[in-house]
């Protein structure tokens, strides 16, 4: 069986990481953080975008929740730092949860309503969603059985 | 500058994340969990060497602990389950304070020696250290900086 074909057998299509999120307090600092450890330039955080545009749903319900996002390519993946805005969301939640650190990994995929449709019958939930400019995310919750978040993210063609 | 010079810049050398260790309370459970939602075979996991052959080292103290490990080829890198023994150790601990998820995500460098003494000196602490065949590795505490914990992988030649 070719790996192609393997893949093709899981819930998602792929396997390939594609981010790795962080969640933190302050952006700019953790942000100098990595790139003076990694000897690179520390990049621009941008804002997500607001509730009409990125039609926000947290735990079912639309929400004005926001992060300050900033993305390092580190490899094949990146890693994205997080800084939540104070609205419920998964990711204040988490953080003030469980304080700063690993909040997800994310793979790329294709047909989002039926990959969120394909996990919630393996009882694995969709706990919020939105868009950005060329595409869509949804974080499931797969602590059950993964012991992580999965982000899904689909861009458009 | 070239991605090469500014690489060289850095503290490790390197940027590519190599592996994502997560800590979890059954192997067993949490490996066919992933091997189902992946669509890949369960692998089989290995305990690490016992410490007269990993020597390994838990806050500057020879430690018997070991883990149980079980790796997935997930695109570029790979994730690592781990079920630590009861002895302490940084798997056992931060298993016990946190709980399952997220421990490590680790780097292959080169020069373990220099690249521990230069994490010193920015006070990144060495965590724990141990050999496993063709290699050997170190936790280091980056949690204030980086909000995860590093972890060095040098591979013989």
């Amino acid at each position: 069986m070719t790996n192609k074909t393997q893949f093709e057998n899981g819930v998602l299509g792929t396997n390939v990481i594609a981010q790795i999120g962080i969640l933190v307090h302050d952006i700019d600092t953790v942000s100098q953080a990595y790139a003076d450890f990694f000897g690179v330039e520390k990049p621009q955080w941008n804002w997500t975008d607001t509730v009409d545009v990125a039609q926000t749903e947290f735990e079912g319900v639309s929400s004005e929740a926001r992060s300050k996002l900033a993305f390092f390519d580190m490899g094949s993946l990146q890693l994205e730092l997080i800084e939540p805005d104070q609205h419920p969301s998964t990711w204040r939640n988490h953080l003030n949860e469980h304080g700063e650190g690993p909040h997800h990994i994310a793979f790329i995929i294709n047909g989002m309503k039926d990959k969120v449709t394909l996990m919630e019958s393996k009882n694995m939930r969709l706990v919020q969603k939105g868009e950005y400019t060329g595409g869509r995310y949804a974080y499931m919750d797969t602590f059950k059985d993964l012991k992580i978040m999965l982000e899904l993210l689909e861009n458009d063609k």
